[in-house]
């Protein structure tokens, strides 16, 4: 039931000309997994990619701290492939493993946090409204 | 049952002592009630400044980034206090609005790409392990 | 688009009689919302009721320490109704102000390992499997 | 990516005294890869200890009370590293296999509830205010 | 903070144009908040506009279905926003009060099997795989 | 710790009546391990497989239509085993791949959005309560 990934040798024009496009926008001559699995769907892996190659594109927030906040939603979710992939990814913009040690603080404390608020049920302050 | 926040007149010396840390830390002269709510157990209030003071204070990542991670953490587990207290700090810390609508558009898309890699089930590639 | 509670005295026969057995059951002339939204359809409640009163009625588990289980699962999720009526039925059943900040504090520490485990990936010891 | 686990042989002095105490605290000769991984950051590591430590310590709710609610939360956010620890520190303090059933069946059946008070939109009842 | 919603007569043309699409696409003249928060940040509005449109557009599960899907989702992530504003298009194309019904005691029974499959660590079959 | 699955010829009589009852309701000779693990505890198993017979039964809602929202909901929680099973359930009713693909888009979109309605905090439309 797990998708095998299409590999490029094997994939349709369309198919091809998204990749070729994710390898030219990333400086990269390799593809990973994700994109192969969806590309059992050329729609969806054509929407996806444009929905990636905008959010994660030039702005104003730098590479970096992107990575930081995917990081941050796949560890909670806990997917592991995203961990995997975009933990990489960060390493690749410069994250150094005091930044990884204090980004994996952050969210834990948060869940932390984010529950005792639940739990306690503290109503928010007017100067938060 | 929902908890009453303890204000500082009302408040225990152990308590209004964390008080005024959380105060003279953030050079400000106001408390907001997630912190009022804990004084109920002082023990909690205590121990969870003493976390939020490590892992917020000065590191390796800088003040703002550490809030975007917070809030997308709380965005992401729906914690509508935690997403307006972070929020709030963020702009404080200096965050845009073009930055927040990125931090937006980031934790939306890594929730989509996190329950898409679930449902295809792809495999980490070699290279991310 | 909300669900209206529906009173004892406007309910079916059926649905009162499900509504009898939850107050003799219980012990009490009462019968919170969750019920009564449910009695707009009839095999709902009925089929949730009879979980309920299996699974949180008598056993191997205390009553209070089933309570705490719930209540540790609905601060998780963050929902809102079913954090105060089992914090309410905690209290009924003897929690004390001392054991509600515990069973806080425990929510929000596993929420917070919970994640480390996830970003760091440990992999389960020998002796854990 | 995976951190793999530092072993007491390879640790600093600043990470082994923190080991020492978990081992003298547990009464056990042993340390789990949780904690092997956290040391790649031993202010993290002596962090988590310290919360560890005292929210799982002796309190107003026992030993095995505590692991109860720790798994129903590892259970609802499927974190089976914190699933197999705590089902194996739960059995450690005393947990049955009735128990034990009792307990999956609660959160079970709160993750189930918890969605019909969602999706019905049940208001709380004045009661539980 | 909460975002105000920008309303027609005080939208840009670049903002204005989407809402026509919307409305044009819907048959509708009415655009509900979400669009006009999101308006705050016109690239956003467009990005989530193009995919909303793709993928709940025609295709190959019909319009009923892919609104009962989302609404599956919106329960299970407790988004009170989403699941009125999806349970009410779910009506709009023809739900019946007994499948709204139906759809609730899925959603439940779904988050209750995913923890007890979680606790009890079943291993996948391999028919399934 | 992980719970090794009875198969029929170990089980107890009790157990053997609702493998059989399983098998000829899904005119199957074959019982899938969620089932087998679960009879460790037999009032666990006959409550659950009462509860899903009836809630996955003939109803207002097609069969297909109901794995479909199975999968939506174990996709987002990211259930391994459940989308193994119930994406193989949804493929045994007839899903074609095209309605797999679009399955998967419609739980990713509604994860995207249900984040940004979060964060963003969208009112909800006077239309909508």
């Amino acid at each position: 039931m797990s998708q095998q990934p299409i590999e490029y040798d094997d994939a349709s024009a369309e198919v091809r000309a998204i990749y070729d496009d994710i390898m030219a926008t990333r400086k990269s001559d390799w593809i990973n997994n994700f994109w192969k699995v969806l590309a059992h769907h050329p729609p969806t892996l054509r929407r996806m990619w444009a929905n990636v190659k905008e959010v994660m594109g030039p702005g104003a927030l730098d590479p970096l701290t992107k990575e930081l906040i995917y990081v941050a939603v796949s560890v909670t979710n806990n997917c592991q492939y995203c961990i995997a992939s975009h933990t990489s990814a960060a390493r690749a913009k410069g994250m150094t493993d005091e930044q990884h040690a204090e980004l994996m603080a952050i969210i834990g404390l948060a869940n932390d946090t984010n529950r005792l608020v639940n739990g306690y049920r503290a109503e928010i302050d007017e100067r938060f409204k």
